[in-house]
C-alpha cells in the first residue's frame, strides 16, 4: 500500500542505518538525577532530533557528508529514573552491548555523570585508553551532595580507574581551589585553564592511542550555549570548537568512544543551544566516521 | 540482535497500528502559507508528538482507552511549501488515499485552509455530509489578501460546495459585519456567537447523518490556548470543549472525517497549548474510535 | 507621485479621524515611575498599536463597528520621565487640551497614577462626576514608598477631591486591612470584593450622571492577563468584563472620560495580554462612541 | 552601628517568627529526583520567597492577616540530591524535628514524593489521621519507572500505611484505567473526578479528626498554573480553590500537617504560577493559623 | 490646533524625508511564504521600527549622522500573502517605482526570496551590475520543496540572470555538497567559506562598478542573532560586520540597491536580534548616504 | 534548638561577614526611575543573590578565593521609589555611612544614575580621585528627558565635579555627535571608542591614585549580556572584561569605591546575563579584596 508521501522525523536525519550494518551507534541517555543546578538535560536527545533537520548532511569545513557513513540512531535508553545506581547500570549495559557488537558508541546525555558507566563499558574493551575532556568545570570533586557519583565528581571517578597521565582537560574555568590544585599542582590530570590552544600538540602525542572523548557542552561560552545547567561565562566560541574537530580529523588517534552531554534545551527558548549541539553531533559523527574509515 | 531496551518517540503514543489494520489514520499537514497574522502552525504535529507522552492513554471523562482502538500515525505529509495550489492538491491526494482505503482521516494542521482539500476528499465519498465547525472566527470571507483560498475564507469555500443548512458554526466571536450578516441574518450557516450551548440540540437533528468535524483550536480562550495565530479573548474553556466530546459520544451521528488546526506551538513557551491540543487529539480519537465501533 | 501600495501601521486601526473632526481622542501615556513591582507599562500603547491590527473593526457582541465613529489616535504624550511631578502636570495639560476641545479623552497608561491628572482635567469641566473603578487592588493607601502620589494611592487622591458616595470599586481583591476597612466598614467608597455582580444595579442609579471610567487591567484573572505589574489570582474572566461593556451600552450614564492602565506587555511573551487590552480598547471605544451618539 | 535602612528579602514576608516561638513552621524541600516529565520543582521555595513580597499580608476573602500569627520560615532543607532514599530520610528527619517540637509543619516541595516522608513523620504522632489530597493525577500506581517510591506512587504508598476510608482525593483527572478502578470501583480511596463539589460535605464528616492536607498545584487548570511538571487541561480555577480554603476555615477538622508541591517555576516566564503558589501559601497559612487558634 | 506635545513612532527615526525629496527609500516587505524552517520574517520591519528609537542617529564608528541624509521610510508593501508569484510581482513593481524615481531602494525583508524581484527591478536599470551576498547559506539550489523560486534558490536565480564572475558570496557555512561544488570548484560564484577576510581585496576590484548588496542576517553568529529562520553556529561577529561597512565606506563602488533579510523577531524574546538588525540598518543607510554624496 | 540542616539563600554566598568586621560592603540599590528604554534594573541585586550560588568561591583566573576576604552583604537599600531626588539622597546617605565606617562600598544598581550619589559620598572622603568608566554609552548629555539627573547624564554630572583629566571611559560605542565631540575633540574625558586596549597603559599612570570604578554592564556585547535596558551590538566579550580584572590586580591603584549597574534580569530568560553579572561581582570583589590587602 502506497503511503510513501508521508514521513516521520523519528531519527536523526541520515542516521538511519540498520543496527547490524552500522559502524557508529548514536543513542540518547536522558538522566539528570544528580544535577545540582538547573535540570532538564533529560530532554536533550529528543530536542536534538527535532532540530537536526534544519542542518545539511554536508560539512563545508570538514568536507565530509553524513550520507557517506553508516550511522544508526538507536533511540533513547529506558532508564529507572529516580534510582541513580540502577540507572548507571542500565547505561553501562546499554553501552556494553554496542561495544561488544563492535560498533562505535556515541552517547548523547543527560548530565555528565552518564559518562562514567559509558566509559567503563568502553574501558573494559580498550584498557589502554586516554580521555579527552572538554568542559567548563573540573568535575574532580571527591564527593558532592554526599554522593561519590555525581556530575561534579565524574572525572575524579574516571581518574580512580585510569590514574595519572591519562586524562586531558580543556576549557576548564570553574572549580574549587582543591580541584585546580589536584590538576595543576599535583599533575594528576593535564588541564588547560579556559582554553584549547595546546590541543593539537597534545594530540600529536596520542598517535595510535585509544581515545575516549567526552564533551560537556558548557565548554562553549553561554553567549552561544545558554541552554545548560550551569552556564559559565568566558568559554570558547563555536569556531574554536570547530577547530578541535579539524585537528582530530588530521590526527592519528584511535577514537573508541564519545559522548556529548549537558544540553538542557528548555533553558534556551531560541533553540540555538539545541541547534549548536546538533551541529556538534554532525561534525563529530563525521570526524568519527572518517577516523574509522582511515583505520580500516 | 537485542536492542529492545532502546525506544523512539517517533509516533503518537499508542497510535502505532499498522496502516493496513488501522481504522483511524492520524497525519500531520504542516502548511501555514496563507496565515495573515502569526505563522508557525507548520510545527504543530511534530510538537504534539513530543508532548503526547506526558498524557495517559486512558480518559477518565470518556472512560475509554487508546489501547482499545486501531489507530495509525502515518507521519507528516510532504508538501511543496511556497506554492499554495500545489500544496492543496497534495493534501487532497493524501487524504483521498486514506478515505479510499476505508479509513477514518484525522488530520492535524496547519492553518485552517488545509481543511478545504481534506474535506473535498471526504465529500467525494460521502456526498450527503454536514460540517460541524468550532472556531473563534467566521472564516466566511469571499476573498482575503486577494486570494479566494485562505484560512479566512475556508468555510465560505465549503459553503460554495454544500450550500445552506449544512454547516453549523460554534464559538464564533470575530469577523466582519458582512460575515455575521451572511450567517445570522441570511441564515446561510447556523452560527452560535461565542458559545456551544446549543450543540447537543443540533446534534440530535443529525442522527445517522455523515458529519465532518473541523476544530480550529482558537475556539478555546487564549488563557488556555495562547499558542495560535490569532488569539481571540472570550473563548470557551477546556471543560466546555470536553463536554462537546461527551455529547458526540452519546450521539448517533456518523463521523466520517475530522481535523484539528491552528496550533502554533512556538508562541507558547509553557507548552500548555501543545499539551491541550494533545489532550483534544486523545479525546477526539477515543470518541471517533467509539463512534466507529458503534456503527460496525 | 503614486506610492499608495505602501502603508504604515502608525495608528490604531480605524482610529484615523482628523483631530479636529474627532469625537473621541485616544492617546498613550507611558509613565511607570512609581511602580513598586514589575515595571514596563511605559510600553503599553506602542505594543497595543502593533497588535490592534489582528482584530476586526466589528464587535459581534456589541453589534457596533469602529468604522462608524470618529476616533483620533493622537499618539503618545511626551513626558519628562524621571520627574514624577512634572510628568503629572504634562498629563494634566495634555488631557485638559482634549477636554477643552470638547472631545472625549481615552487615555492608555502607563501605571495607575496617570489616572489622577487625567481625572483632574476632566473633573474641572464636569464637577458633578462619579468614578467607576475596575481593579484588583484598592489603591486607597494614604502614602506609598514615602510618596502621596503613587499607583497605590491614586483612588485615595481622587477621594480627597470627590469625597464619599462618588467612587464605585469593582473586582477588588488585594489591599491592606486598613484599606478594606476604609471602603467596607467606613463606607467611604462603594466596593465589591472580587466581583462585578452588582454593576448593573449600581449603573441604574447613575442615570444621566457624568461618569469617569478607570480600568486597571489587572482586574482580569492572570490566566488571561499575566502581562501586568502585580498579577493577582482570582480575577474576573474576559467574558465577565465583556458583560460590563454590554451593561454600559444599555445604560443611560454620561461617559465623560476613560482610561485603561497597567498593561506591561513584555511580561507576556505570548502577547495575549496585549491582544486582550486591544480588544478591551475596541469594545470600550464602541461603547463610548455609542454613548456619545445617544446623547447628541 | 546603624544599618537599618537596609533590608533583606531572605524569608517569606511576615513569616519571621523565632523558631522557638512559632506555631507554624514553613520549610522548602527542593527535591525532584523521580520526576518523569518536566523537572524544576527544586526551585519552588526560592522562587516563591522572591515573589511573596508582591502580595499583601491581609486576605480580604478570609479576613485574616499574616501579622496575627506566629510563623517561622526555617529556610530550605539540605538534601543529598542524587540519592532518593537518603533524601527521603532527610525529609523525614527534618519534618520529625518540627513535629516533635509541637509545631505545625508546612512543607513546600519539590515533587509530590516529598509528601511521603513528611506524612510519615506526622503520622507517627497522629496515628488516627485522614488525608485530603488535591491533585490532577491519581498518584496511585504500584510502581513507576521501576521504583516503588515515585511522584506517581506517593498516594498508593500512603494508602499502604492508612488503608481504606482514610484518603480523600479531589480534582483528579488523569491516571491509568487501573488507578481509577482502584479508587472508583474498589473504593480504596474516595475520589472525585475533576472537581471539588463534594468537599464541604466530606469535611463535615471529619469533625475533630486529624487531617493532613497535600496540595499538588497541578489541580489548578494550566491556564492559571502552567509552571508545573505535567500540566493537565481541565483543572479547577483559582476561585474554586479559594472556596476550599473558606470551607476549611469554617470546618472543625484538626489540621496537623500540610504541603504544597509541584511548582516548577522556570516553565512559566510570566511568574504567574509562582505568584499563585504564593497566594495559596498565604491563604493556607492563614487558615492553619486560624485553625490552630480555634483549637487552643 | 496645537497637539504637538504628542508624537508617533510611525517611521524609522530620522527617516522622515518626503518621498519626493528623498535620496534613499526604506521599505518593508513582509513575505516568508517559502520559508522551510522557522517562519516569522514577515514581522521584521514593524519590529525594527519599534526598536530603532533605542539607537542614536550618530555612528561613532562611521562618524556619520542620519540627520545629514534624506531618507524616506515609505512603510510596508501590501502583499497578496498566500500566492508566491503574485507577491514576487508586487515586490518587483514596488521596487521598480522607487528605482524609476531615481531613488536608492533599501528593502527590509522578509525571507531571502524577496531579493529576487527587488534585484530584477534594479538590474533593469543597471545592467552591468555585481552582487555582494552576505549569508550563512549558499542559496544556490536549483529547486527546493519542488519550487524554482525559494529562499534556498534565490542566488541561483540571480546567477541565471548574471552568469559567472558577478556574484561574490561571504560568510557561507552551510549548503549541499553540490552547491559548494558549484561555487568553489566550478567557480560560478566567488565564495569565501565562513569568513569575510577577502572582502576589502574584492572591493578594490569593483571600483566604479554598480553593486547590489544583499545581507542575509544569519551571516551573524546565532549568539548575537538567534532571531532568524535557520540559525547556523560559526558565524561572524557584529564587529566583523561593522568592518564590512567601514570598508564599503572607503571604497569607490557605486551602490545601486540593497536589502537586509531574514530577521524573524519573535524567536528572540530579548529583542537583541531586532536591535542588531536596526543598528545594521543605521550603519548601512549611513554608508549608502555617504556613497551617494561622494558620487554627486 | 537544632535546626542547622536548614539554610537560607539570603545573602551573596560567602559574603556573610558581620558588618563591623567587614572590609568590603556589598549593597543593592534597585532604582530605575529615569530609565528611558527598557526598565527592570530594580530587580538586579535580588536576581543576582539567587544565581550567585551556582558559582564557586574560587577564581582560577585570579587565583583568589572569596573565603579569604571579609565581605558583608548588607542587603538592599530602602528607597522612596517615585521621587528621584529623594532616592538620590537615600543612596548618598547609605553610601556615606559605609564610607565613614571605613569600609569599601560596592554598590549593585539599578540604573546608572545611582552612581552619582554613591560617587559623591566617596568623593567627599577622597577628593583626589579618578573615575574609570566602563560602558557602551557616553552618558555625557547635559540633560535628558528634561532632567539634569539621568542615566544618560551621569558622567557629565561627575565631570561637573571633577573637571578634565580625571575620567577615563572605555568601550563607549553610542552617543550623540556632541557627546563624542566633548570627549574626543575637546578632551574633557579620555575615551576609547568600542575597546579597552589602552586600559593597561592608562592604569600605569594612576599608580597610587584613588580610583572609583563604575561598570555599566552593557559594555559587554549583547550576545553575552542581553539583559539590560539598551543593548548595543559591538561590545567587548566576557574574556576581555576578565582581562581588565587581571590588569587591575597587577596594578598599584588605590580602589576606593565601585559599582556594577544596568542588569535588567527579566529581559534574559536564560539567566545568563544575571550569571555573568554574578561572576563579575565575584571577580571584582576578589580584586578589591586583594587590592585592600596589598595596601594594608
Amino acid at each position: 500500500m502506497k503511503t510513501n508521501n508521508f514521513y516521520y522525523l523519528d531519527k536523526f536525519m541520515a542516521m538511519d542505518s540498520e543496527y547490524d550494518l552500522a559502524d557508529i551507534v548514536v543513542y540518547g541517555v536522558g538522566f539528570d538525577g544528580t544535577t545540582s543546578n538547573r535540570p532538564g538535560t533529560r530532554f536533550a536527545s529528543s530536542a536534538m532530533r527535532g532540530e537536526f533537520y534544519g542542518l545539511e548532511t554536508y560539512s563545508p569545513i570538514l568536507k565530509l557528508d553524513l550520507e557517506d557513513y553508516k550511522i544508526c540512531d538507536l533511540g533513547d535508553l529506558e532508564l529507572s529514573i529516580g534510582n541513580t545506581e540502577r540507572v548507571l547500570d542500565e547505561i553501562y549495559q546499554g553501552t556494553k552491548q554496542i561495544v561488544q557488537d563492535n560498533k562505535f558508541p556515541m552517547m548523547i546525555g543527560g548530565e555528565h555523570l552518564v559518562t562514567l558507566p559509558a566509559f567503563k563499558a568502553v574501558y573494559e574493551k580498550y584498557k589502554d585508553i586516554y580521555v579527552l575532556h572538554f568542559d567548563a568545570h573540573t568535575d574532580l570533586r571527591e564527593e558532592y551532595n554526599n554522593n561519590k557519583n555525581s556530575h561534579a565528581t565524574v572525572i575524579k571517578r574516571i581518574w580512580d580507574i585510569l590514574g595519572d597521565d591519562k586524562i586531558f582537560q580543556f576549557g576548564i574555568r570553574s572549580g574549587t581551589k582543591e580541584e585546580f590544585d589536584f590538576a595543576l599542582n599535583k599533575n594528576h590530570t593535564y588541564m588547560e585553564v579556559g582554553g584549547i590552544t595546546t590541543f593539537e600538540e597534545i594530540l600529536d602525542k596520542l598517535n595510535n592511542k585509544n581515545v575516549y572523548l567526552t564533551i560537556d557542552l558548557d565548554i562553549l561560552d553561554p553567549s552561544i550555549f545558554p541552554g545548560t545547567g550551569t552556564p559559565e561565562p568566558g568559554g570558547i566560541t563555536y569556531k574554536e570548537l570547530e577547530k578541535v574537530f579539524s585537528i582530530i580529523k588530521k590526527s592519528s588517534i584511535n577514537l573508541v568512544g564519545c559522548d556529548i552531554v549537558e544540553l538542557s534545551p528548555d533553558y534556551d527558548n531560541t533553540n540555538v543551544s539545541t541547534i549548536t549541539a546538533c551541529k556538534i553531533l554532525r561534525e563529530l559523527s563525521l570526524v568519527i566516521g572518517d577516523n574509522l574509515e582511515n583505520r580500516k
